[in-house]
């Protein structure tokens, strides 16, 4: 047991550096050269002697970025001006350097113990205030939040950013550990190469170490021997096993364009682009209030949730009046577990957001790529380790989506008589993120539709995390079965895995007060004689009175509709007005709820869950991740069984995806989507895009080929 | 009883009329005056008489449906000089008019007994001759299958194009009737009209007979009496209940965008365009062979299927050439059953390919609305009621897709040190028809991805089918629930629903002989002292030896991926070359199996059947649907259990949607949209679109707005 503590805790394994070996050997990097035996003792050859790791340990994780960040648009905004104008504003640059000022004479910080700072970000006013807020008020007193470690131990903090005082919250007997900082995931990386029985054991398998990498991998929690200690940075043992498998080949690995010889036969496709020649229709109002047709929502970066969508309004077609949706909405927790129960795997269970920062590890978006022309790009403004601010430029971007699919249709038969073919095109606002959390890229998209759907949308690509075997043919093996995966290429495997990706979803559906509605499809027998029917389907409305009621698994043969309603407002012929949640295609959690991984991800023991607002409940897999027991989950939390009719809600849906890899995977995985929609249900009295125009010829632009324009 | 298929029978229903009624009440018509007592007698005043129906019985249904069509385009393709390239490209102008000359010479219509044509297609020619044939060989024996109905018997006809020679085939003990004809469709909406009795029950609703709608319902089955009798075109029994029920009001129903008051809070979007100014990439050759980047199929509409894909191919990165994917593949059948036992509602079970022709029902596109710019417009060349052969101009489109979204990428981390961010656009190619079933609009995309991924999405939108109610407010139910649906406006129900759309894959996987394998993915428990995992999930194959075998339901609890794949051919490492169905959501019909709606629709029990390939089995309702009684359908086919391993095989997949309406669904429904996708697996060696090169600007057009153009 103790030696696969290690293992984990060194946060190396040969599959993982496999994997970037293959996409790494062939870089343009020059190191200097260096015999192989000195690189066995690296602290006296830093920085190369991390090899593509180059990164020393750091006290300013904020240049590393800034290295990596060369903003795509010239135009890059100047945060440093920045003031805040609305009560959920993210934290300025300023107001992160008084923090920092701030703390820096608090006794907390002066002695000359080690601490830093895991999280930095605004601490949200209370709902109530906010949502009497009105644009030309004076804005709420601006509050930190503020995680820290200092001298190995966790602490919470509200700096307000005004006053200056700090107060100390208790954090409780919580197990786990903040968020790992930039710094924690770099030096994790590096910390390995320091140890020359480490190195020894990369270079006996005949790995240079100067095409070795490293990544922090979080170790999850298996019991108690690994209780009480935060298990990072440092080598610890070292476990050395599976020397005699064969390191698989870097050919044909590299993904880069740059590297593709093109097959002449492969025909490619002229120019194609989402074009709006007179711009696009949406705004961005100080920053992070967003308006576009009939919907208003403030978007914000956020280090650990990637985006938060607040106080997401459509405007009623018949009023004029914005009409509250949601309050707030984010992913609030990943749950990543692998299906490999041997030694250099079966922790691999992370959660990406708790433990690396899912907004952390948004990358800058590529125009024309990742978002198409016209999108509007939005910086996230972050706290590094030592509490220096620092920009991730590009982090989300904002853009019109048109893609050929109709809104709605109706063409009269021919056998009427009537000609009749209305068709509206469907054009909708899309806001976009792209995590890499080491080798996995999640792209979540909220879409939002002029008739008030919003689909929460999650691609996943990337690089598959590929396991080493001695294996070049599927019929050398005895048990393809217990390969724990697929072969997909010559010593290499895809480990099945599952990803879960569970959203908060604070609606306030006109008004906070709401209730959860289960709409129970159900079959109904005819009694004997009454109808030459034998069976019908029968719409069953059950109110949730309690979080017990409302944990939701979904059964395909006994289907429900999913319903937030508000139950004290009503449309002219009297329905509730609601949001259906509406699944898509997704997948459930199938691990025995006492695995140690599955403890800690509860929360995806059911697809949906209902909890009474309560603002220290907003992360599914609790407030310290790292290391967690799964004491401070979703699931926990729900066991209360609070009433929940007509309060003020919030509902968390989790999407999953078992994975297979196949050949199509590597080296590079096509993207795969799932999504869900929040749908208005009786909530416009009725159709709300009536009003929507057809598109027509002397409207649309007039486009030339790049190169004759 | 009686009077409840009579009831079906008149295809009139006061909920129908009154849908038709809101919509079209304020049309622009100018019918003559007329008494409301003179309309009694319609028969003497027609066209007139019919009011909104204003068809008499005619003999050239071509003539009316050339009425409503002008082309959007007015480069209108001029079919008369077709001739066919490929043995699979559908009837041509002048072969549909040489059938009609061989058979009027024919002994079955040589007598005065009336005759129709049911259907008169291409009888394809043997799969393993279409398989051998190349692009320069001579074109393989033209022949066409005819469905005929005459003096009361349907006949199964095959006609030798080029011999003359007709081939009577068997139609044996089938219950049920050949799919409608427009002028069936046509005459019924007319007959009830001609009766007097009938035109009173209107009137005395108060109701004018102008504003009167009339549509040909089909009747499904219940049983003996209606057995051996086709049910249509003329009144046999007069139902007349629910007189107390007032007529809704037609405010607020003309959905028409002429008819709308515009708000001006309402924020409308600035123009937005798929734009390619170099055109779009694919090519069709000799009208039906879609040639573009890695794919090559064949496309025609049907007036059953409503388009059929064969011979769909992809290109291999490596080697170049094109590997065969599917054979053919179409929407076979759709059920749609509501949920409403009551007299005028418990028959309403659409099967509206076998019933009405899905084809039949599809209209022309509205270019720039039902499909972006640049799309290829594909007209139907159909045969009316009497052999004539007609044009159901731009029933298809072809178009490339620009959605924004990401195709794949991969961003290193920071803590990498690495540079690299990948991304690449995702541009598909879509094929898309509507077809306006009478209210309902279904919108189907075959979607083919440069990653070998072909999308079938299925789009609902339309008008919905309502119901007349005493009720003006939910406040007046006693049992809402027994409402067998929504109250959606002042007397008006929507009423709940299902909708099933069954596909025909002859999946081809490089190659006739294909197996399915169900691959399980189960959890295991570890054993104890094993590992600190005590659960995990492993993928288990299972190769289904019969048809029963591979009849599927899914349970997201135990959860499969349906693997089709060649057992002969393997990848370089050895798995079994293959594709995979991946549903996205979808519905399971949960009416008892001996109700009678759903011993037609057998073919829904499942959500997956695979069976092998047999020329005579493609409709999954079977071949006569209207009024069958469920003896021919695919359940019925698969309770055989015949041999599929490695053999030709056929895939079925069933999309389902339950639908409990809502006020947003009226007066009309935005669309609601599902899918499935075939999807390589372990078929390509490697990720097939490395090579595919990422967006620059340089490359993109440049437009203006119309306006400054």
């Amino acid at each position: 047991m103790e030696s696969r503590n290690i293992l984990r805790f060194l946060a190396i394994s040969l599959s993982v550096s496999l994997v970037l070996f293959f996409t790494w050997v062939h870089l343009p990097y020059a190191p200097q050269p260096n015999t192989t035996t000195d690189l066995l003792y690296c602290s006296t050859n830093s920085p190369w002697c991390t090899s593509k790791n180059r990164f020393q340990p750091i006290n300013k994780p904020s240049t590393a970025d800034n290295i990596l960040e060369k903003p795509p648009n010239p135009k890059h905004h100047n945060h440093e001006s920045d003031t805040p104008h609305h009560p959920l504003d993210p934290l300025t640059i300023s107001e992160i350097n008084r923090v920092r000022t701030i703390l820096k004479s608090h006794a907390l910080f002066r002695s000359s113990s080690p601490f830093a700072f895991h999280s930095v970000v605004l601490e949200e006013p209370d709902k109530t205030l906010v949502l009497q807020w009105k644009k030309g008020d004076s804005l709420l007193p601006r509050k930190a939040a503020v995680v820290a470690r200092v001298a190995g131990k966790s602490h919470l903090l509200t700096v307000d950013i005004t006053t200056g005082e700090v107060a100390v919250q208790e954090t409780g007997s919580r197990s786990g550990y903040p968020t790992m900082t930039i710094e924690d995931m770099t030096s994790s990386t590096w910390a390995p190469l320091s140890n020359a029985d480490f190195n020894r054991t990369i270079i006996e398998r005949g790995v240079d170490l100067q095409d070795l990498a490293c990544l922090p991998i979080s170790l999850g929690w298996f019991g108690e021997s690994e209780e009480n200690r935060r298990l990072i940075k440092e080598v610890v043992e070292i476990s050395d096993k599976g020397k005699g498998i064969p390191i698989p080949k870097a050919a044909n690995t590299d993904y880069r364009y740059s590297a593709q010889k093109i097959n002449p036969e492969m025909m490619f496709v002229n120019p194609i682009s989402i074009e709006q020649p007179k711009g696009p229709s949406f705004t961005v109002e100080d920053e992070h209030l967003v308006k576009w047709a009939n919907w208003e929502f403030h978007l914000k970066p956020d280090p650990r949730a990637g985006v938060i969508v607040s106080r997401a309004k459509v405007r009623d077609p018949d009023s004029g009046e914005m009409r509250n949706v949601m309050y707030k909405g984010f992913t609030s927790e990943l749950f990543v577990p692998y299906m490999d129960p041997t030694d250099a795997w079966y922790f691999k269970t992370y959660m990406d957001a708790g433990e690396y920062g899912f907004g952390l590890q948004a990358m800058p978006l590529d125009p024309l790529n990742d978002c198409p022309r016209n999108a509007y790009y939005m910086d996230g403004v972050f706290a590094a380790g030592d509490g220096t601010p620092y920009v991730r430029s590009h982090m989300v971007c904002v853009f019109e989506r048109y893609a050929g699919d109709i809104g709605w249709r109706h063409s009269e038969s021919p056998i009427t008589g009537m000609e009749i073919r209305e068709v509206r095109p469907k054009v909708t606002l899309v806001v976009r993120m792209a995590a890499s959390v080491a080798n996995y890229d999640y792209i979540v998209d909220w879409e939002f539709q002029t008739d008030g759907l919003i689909r929460i949308k999650v691609g996943l690509s990337g690089i598959l995390m590929v396991k080493g075997t001695s294996y070049v043919n599927t019929n050398q093996v005895p048990g393809q079965q217990n390969l724990y995966g697929t072969l997909l290429s010559e010593n290499v495997i895809g480990v099945i895995h599952d990803h879960y990706i569970t959203f908060y979803l604070d609606m306030d559906v006109d008004g906070s007060d709401n209730s959860f509605v289960e709409v129970n499809i159900k079959k109904q027998k005819t009694p004997p004689g009454e109808s030459p029917r034998r069976s019908y389907l029968k719409a069953i409305r059950n109110v949730a009175k309690t979080e017990k009621d409302a944990q939701i698994q979904f059964k395909l043969y006994d289907p429900s509709e999913f319903h937030v309603v508000n139950p004290m407002k009503r449309t002219r012929v009297g329905n509730p007005v609601g949001y259906k949640v509406v699944p898509a295609g997704t997948a459930a959690s199938l691990l025995d709820h006492d695995d140690p991984p599955q403890k800690r991800g509860a929360f995806t023991n059911n697809q949906i869950w209902v909890t009474p607002y309560n603002r220290s409940e907003q992360w599914a897999g609790g407030l310290f991740v790292y290391q967690s027991q799964g004491e401070d989950t979703l699931a926990v939390w729900s066991e209360r069984d609070r009433p929940i009719e007509n309060k003020d809600i919030v509902l968390w849906y989790t999407l999953g995806f078992h994975h297979v890899p196949c050949q199509e995977d590597f080296p590079i995985m096509p993207t795969v989507s799932s999504s869900f929609d929040l749908k208005p249900v009786n909530f416009f009295e009725s159709n709300p895009i009536l009003r929507i125009p057809p598109n027509v010829e002397k409207d649309l632009p007039v486009c030339k080929p790049a190169a004759s324009a």
